[in-house]
């Protein structure tokens, strides 16, 4: 079954490829994934797929560091434009753009995969030296742009969804598709568990692609990315002339400032690294008027989420406070959040099994990358149900450009091998399950 | 009448001096004046006053910074022991050293005049060429010293007692003299005004001696004391192992330090000069232990009440919010408090019209000396009932030491001129209204 | 005499009135009045002034809050555009847009007057209620408007120039007719004592026209300004990856909350209120960045120049050891600057004495406007070289318009008024002296 | 040869418990071991060893936390009359209470072997529950006990002396005993590695008693602790009185709470664990007076010395930034240090063997106790040298008590096993190396 496998990713390779750079061309920051999301949808009915999208995978409520109302609509037009679907578009209104797609046997167990859709605030490099651009398929829409790879794992996704169509008489199970907004930012992934998209899947698999990382070398487990949290704070007070009438005013910026230099304060806690920023603060409007307000934007990090808990109920009570203490008003704005998970070893042994049968992975270790993915949530849940969970990162080198940065690329060659990894694995699970 | 009191006033001037010269001896603190403030009331009542003194007089939940019941205790017993009045030590104990006497036409107008008689924790110098040492009647309490001539004003208040007796037929109208525990930390006078002292007195009097203004000149209204608040603030949080556990502890010194910079960040007043001090500050146990308790030795000043009134509130205010931040809890003790009140001008120049009658006073302005007072708390009551009030200050310099200080000493020729003052004062006051 | 000056300025007061209409329309901010600098030096040439403009009265290193070089530069032309005079012009190229005329005869004493020239950032009201928009004299530069009568100032110094041209074989001594840039902010003063343009002054006049105070009626010498300093903070540390590297950084934020409570923590000074304010601040980058910049908007005030200085030295001390702390570095630029000055009442009575025989006055009180006002700078450096100075108040309302608002308007009645006021004193002054 | 060691170990293991309760009984704190160090350096010279004791084995300028002058006279004196070798205490002094014996053959390899010998300022249990009151050995110096072994320690060193010597002829290297003052606090043995007391060991063993392991539990190597610095600052301000003239004080509390804020901000290190702790503030003097001092006892942690030496460095910016800021003075005395080291496994294996061999002992796993052991300065340099070293943890449970508490106690059973594993260890690697 390898060798079909095998076989179809590379025949349908070129296609998929096709996707990629269709959808790097057509880059969409976080939520407003309109265009990308209704293509996958569409895609995947025509797939022969059970498709639902929109806010029966999206918990409103979940869903963190969303663009304002007319940020949303301008994307969505904009997406309408560009070739998005429109059937689909409507569903996705509002900043709605999940899509998941299932087909196989209810009664057997349930492989998910999780691919996300969004792109970066970045402009894209448009030198000749850069493939995108010398190919052609560079972001036309300015200023947004695939610096992550998750283009390569929206294509990848559809591959995978063709290839165990063509061998779906093969599957003693269900497959769970799961198409994700708004990772950047850790934003996203609440919303989709938090709407129960989780709650049927027994095996969870999740990707990265690293520009940094030689094509094909893989780790099959990943840990030891922080717990974190988001937000932003606003602290309201009143303002006065300085020289006039000082004691009428709320000073807000005093407020902050208090905040500040308790925030960084917040003690070390014994179960592990914590982190604490504020990454930006302004206050106030004019010199001789005491400042009436300040906005924070300020992240915790954890080891392990219990860690992180800690860190934010702290910042939170410092925050609440030093407002009180300045007769400030506060609101609090989650903008992100990710939990600490750790990749189950007996479910990332299986995979690579599977990976060393197929060829063209060479294992290499897990070094913690300091940062965070959101995919933690989607783990937690499905471990918290007795279920197995496994975040992959795959090489995919071109050059030596770093994601984030507006000439990262990514070696297209590890579609091929990420689709058939993926398409295996699944069967594998299911049959031997 | 001037000449009569005049001569009366000399007459008893020596032995006026000799009760001066014995309460120097036996000096007490605030609220344990109970050796003073028994002979006081036993001398009064021998005198013919109506005499009332401990609970009637002092409302206990208006005193502040009261000692420990360990030390009224002592202090009450070593009182017993250095001659105190038995029956009105009894009345007293417990810290309740005021005494109020009165005697006149109660149909008349009342004259009322402030004689405080507490001491300070001050060593007295015991060189010869410190006057007290030298003629035997410098402290025999150890650590406790009249430095500041609260021991002249409460002999000078017995003397005027004794001339307002002899001359008593004239009066036509009723004299009330006041004589007050802890006025220095500005500590009693509220607690007799809580009694009601006041409420019946529309003329009243106060004087202070200084020693660095010749003898004999007069400020005869003074104004411009600092309204100010005196309190205490205990943090409490809880310890943790600093290496272990530093996430579990309350760090109650931290909530020190951010209340420390924000009470000093308090804004300033349109209305006038403010003042803010943490004199002091005690936290933590161990290098090791996350700081769980926290004292604060804290005062606020205003030019006016309602300026001191702001600072007090957004102190406390500081001091509660830094308490919620780091989880401690808080308690305030009021220690001291006084008010701003300025002498009435028509009353200061009916008693300097007496005066320059009399002769032996050289009028001067009244500068403000930037301390506080709380006589002002008498004031303000009396002149909140349409009464009329002023506080003189009288020069008595004997040498160069300022107040407060180990060699200070006040010329008793002031005992004699203070005296006949105030009483031709009382009588012009009701003869005339 | 005094008539004669009359007549001559009711005579020109509609031309006067004319120029303060053009002034008006073309609005021009502090360092940018290239327009109304030139052409009031191209006017005061043609009366036969000695005219210096440009660096000879502005002393570059003095200049204060001076916009960018491209603002700069964009007013300059628009300034040619709108009919400046291009020889003048090319003198003030840069932002010198000073203007000093004098003459008379040198042996005599000299009478100085300052009229400020500068515009606000304000955008004008454009409604028919606003009579400049119904006259159709409203400022024509968007976001430019004379909403605190230096227009009117301006006009009136020109007038002056007229009237005393008319009578100058009366003149005993000499006049120096000094038009200030950028007094808005306290910027422009400092830089023309610097240049010596007040050195040779015996009596200096100076004059505010207030909206809010009856037409004619006059403070002859107004006091009690604050002193200030306006100054920008800059702190630069190095960013960091506030997950993967927390202690590379050395974070601008922390040191500029440090810095803010420790500003607002000055203590108090006993000679004086004093007043400081942290009106802005901007820092850092992203979420999860360790803030690498911090942008502090600031100003002190006191109730006399020491007081203010005291603030000043403090707040740089603050802020140099707050950058210290965290590895920053620390540029403080001046933006501004007041000094604490009071009318001398000996020259305040001599014009009241003209004023009072001219007719159309009323005296008032002048209570201090909580402001500031760099005239200040003036006044000393001509008091400290025995010369006396007063600064007057003049009211002229229209409605109810406060300054610094867009429908601020002005009662033009007050030109006639103010120009024959200051022709007269000056022609008294030189008289008698 | 074990046999050997055993017997000798078992044969004068009574009298080496007679040494313990010596010790036990005369408690001394760290620099202040006077007697006990006197009394092991003339033991040692009785039992034939080279002997230095005093300034050669104790480098004057890496003491940390030395007792004021007084206190070290007063203890040196109670020493002489508890019996000291009168001797070694003119040579101890000062607090110079070291000791280092060496025998054998200095052609050879060098075991070193460390033993502290300080108590702690804990009063000890005297209820008959308590063994030592029971048994009438517990401190007669009031206020002083041995709550943490280390007269067990001491007496081991005795009794590996004795071994050693016993046996000597077997020996094929050299022998070098170090006893250590001052453990406690962590004050120690910087000093006796700054004396070059470490610098020609080859192999050197420490070890740790227990009293809540089983007895003969022992962890073979231990790993893990935190190095550590400990210090005080003192800032020095000047007073002012905060009512009259608050502006010429230099706050030295505000510079303290500018500080402990600071402090707990100090930024996470990538590379590991951190810890910062002010555990004790003591600032000012009167309420109305602007604090002139404040005292800060203050520690800082770190995973390894790197992370340690980043904070401490940091902390002294802080700090001498805070003081900077408010005009004080700063002073900071090292009151303690310690390093992070691990034990060499290859030294562990060895001894593990030897133990094993030897019988008694039960392995267990050396958890990290969060605390901190100045041995790991020994560690360092001897292991920067191309040498190995171990520290060995030994369970010798008695009860529940825990150590540093008034109740501690140890099994004595310890001692034998001890004695036997050290001189069997120590002819173990002379005999092979």
């Amino acid at each position: 079954m390898d060798d079909r496998v095998k076989a179809i990713a590379e025949r349908i390779s070129e296609k998929v490829v096709g996707y990629r750079r269709d959808f790097h061309r057509y880059a969409e920051v976080g939520w407003t994934e309109f265009r990308t999301a209704s293509l996958v949808a569409r895609r995947l009915l025509e797939l022969g797929y059970d498709v639902e999208a929109g806010r029966g995978v999206i918990r409103e409520a979940d869903r963190m560091g969303v663009p304002s109302h007319d940020v949303l609509e301008a994307c969505w037009r904009r997406a309408r434009e560009q070739g998005g679907d429109v059937e689909f578009l409507d569903l996705m209104r509002g900043g709605f753009t999940g899509v998941v797609a299932s087909c196989g046997d209810a009664q057997g167990k349930t492989v998910g995969m999780r691919f996300d859709m969004d792109a970066l605030e970045v402009t894209e490099a448009d030198g000749a030296e850069h493939p995108p651009a010398r190919e052609g398929f560079a972001s036309v829409n300015h200023g947004v742009m695939h610096a992550c790879g998750h283009d390569v794992h929206t294509a990848i996704g559809l591959g995978v969804a063709e290839i165990l169509r063509e061998v779906g008489d093969s599957l003693r199970g269900r497959v769970k598709l799961i198409f994700q907004p708004a990772e950047e930012g850790v934003r996203g992934a609440r919303s989709m568990v938090g709407a129960g998209v989780l709650d049927d899947v027994d095996f969870l698999l999740g990707l990265h692609v690293y520009s940094r990382w030689k094509t094909g070398q893989i780790a099959w487990g990943m840990n030891g990315g922080f717990a974190t949290s988001k937000f932003d704070a606003e602290l309201r007070g009143s303002p006065a002339h300085a020289g006039s009438a000082p004691h009428e005013g709320n000073n807000a910026l005093l407020a902050a400032a208090t905040a500040v230099l308790n925030l960084h304060a917040i003690p070390r806690h014994r179960a592990g690294a914590s982190r604490i920023n504020v990454g930006r603060l302004t206050a106030g409007t004019g010199r001789n008027v005491v400042s009436p307000t300040a906005h924070l934007v300020v992240e915790t990090r954890g080891a392990t989420t219990t860690v992180n808990d800690f860190m934010y109920e702290q910042a939170v009570r410092v925050l609440e406070s030093a407002a009180a203490m300045h007769g400030c008003t506060l609101e609090i704005r989650e903008m992100g959040a990710a939990q600490s998970a750790d990749s189950d070893p007996e479910l990332a042994e299986r995979v690579s099994a599977v990976g060393m049968r197929l060829g063209g992975f060479t294992p290499r270790d897990s070094a913690p990358t300091g940062g965070s993915e959101d995919f933690t949530y989607m783990m937690t849940r499905v471990q918290s149900r007795g279920g197995l969970a496994t975040h992959m990162g795959v090489g995919a080198r071109t050059g030596g450009a770093g994601h984030h940065t507006s000439d990262f690329d990514i070696d297209e060659e590890v579609i091929s091998l990420a689709m058939a990894l993926l398409a295996s694995t699944t069967l594998d699970l299911l049959d031997s399950s």
